[in-house]
């Protein structure tokens, strides 16, 4: 059991690196053999300006979680950067269970998963795993593409209040009250990451993707609320991601930014 | 390219194999290696009883996908088996198309998707690169779990209509739109299945997991319309597999089912 929570964990990291920047480890898959070492290659000219580091399906699928997974995640923890596992937990609660256990036994900090799925026998297990072995839990709230209002914006039926709000709310607030250790805004969508920052203050940081390829503004999202900037392509396929990351950490350096 | 959908593909199966099981191989995993010739045992116990294989991160991750589950695609290839990767895609598109590019890529005939996505840079992607590839996507409509109505069966607000109605009709809506391959609906959730196979009818069929261990009943499911069980644990758990396997496909074989 490890003594500091993921939330802290990371808060500490940005401090120390001076750098609000998650890297998005998302090359493209070709073969496994030069996708492992473009991978570490990226890692080690970053790793002085992120303070996190995300991996997702990109490398899972085609290097295996215990295969070449594992081997970054050692480089990651040898160079200090905490990492989180973007698997959008989704499933029922015996097999989310099973999901963030190999993600945490791998040597993952944190998974992301989707409140959706609510509470009993859905990722109440998933809560409680990350407890036991001292992980995170950051939940979706409101993803960056462009569909995203037809789930994440909807409006849905609240029974207590007797009228509808906005479905990034109802996750929202499942963030704070099931404790999250972050809750993920697309950077596309500055306004709702301004409307969840209200909600949620600094108890649950917000992670905002999107900037760059897909769109979204590194300063309207900080300027809303966004505590980290999640960014994959901007830096992965930059023909130098060692400065791309340092010129897009000293733009969010620039800005005021929650402690 | 293929000539037959996926669709298709599964009736025919269950056509010759008189058997509309789904062999969910969920084990628990432990060792890589035991987990793979379980599997592999498992499967081939059972493999006379059932009209399709699921596979879960039960097996992806401690195996990896072109690892172990391979060759169990390939054993299952050799049994005439349709093959499903139960992912629940819930990624931004981008991420979604690798995700469906790699397991169809390692021989995954389906993979599943949540349809809370929506379309545009959502699941349109994945539709597509199932269609480039001859293969198929299965909709999350209404899980199984304790929790299920805590997203699934909220009430959104229908802007068209000026009123609400429920999550899972809106998402069984998608499934027909999006011309799915099926829909999920749990059997935990009888009457549900009722009312998504009275919009879906025979064009999107209903695959219905949660009998056994999580409680849903065989008969009702089937009555209220599903077309095809998935079998977990009460199956792959049990002392004897094939003899379970044998005795729900029978009890499915006694009652109504759709052609």
């Amino acid at each position: 059991m490890r003594e500091t929570s993921f939330k802290e964990m990371v808060a500490e990291s940005s401090r120390m690196k001076r750098s609000s920047i998650v890297l998005a480890l998302d090359l493209i898959p070709k073969e496994p053999k030069s996708l492992l070492s473009k991978s570490m290659e990226v890692l080690e000219e970053t790793h002085r300006y992120i303070c996190a580091l995300k991996i997702n399906r990109h490398l899972v699928l085609p290097l295996g979680l215990f295969g070449g997974v594992q081997k970054i995640l050692e480089t990651a923890r040898d160079l200090g950067l905490p990492t989180i596992m973007d698997c959008k937990i989704n499933d029922i609660g015996h097999t989310n269970r099973i999901i963030a256990e190999q993600y945490f036994k791998a040597g993952f900090d944190a998974v992301t998963a989707n409140p959706l799925v609510g509470w009993d026998g859905g990722l109440k297990p998933v809560f409680e795993v990350a407890r036991e072995m001292g992980r995170g839990v950051i939940l979706l709230v409101y993803m960056s593409h462009k569909a995203a209002a037809e789930g994440y914006g909807q409006r849905v039926y609240d029974p207590a209040a007797g009228k509808t709000k906005p479905q990034y709310l109802v996750f929202a607030e499942r963030a704070l009250s099931w404790n999250a250790d972050g809750a993920v805004v697309g950077a596309t969508y500055p306004e709702k990451i301004r409307e969840v920052h209200d909600l949620l203050g600094s108890q649950v940081p917000i992670y905002s993707p999107g900037v760059g390829v897909q769109g979204g503004s590194v300063e309207s999202a900080v300027r809303s609320g966004a505590r980290y900037i999640i960014v994959g392509r901007s830096i992965v396929l930059a023909d130098d991601p060692c400065e791309a990351a340092k010129s897009i950490r000293e733009r969010v350096m620039r800005l005021p930014l929650e402690s």
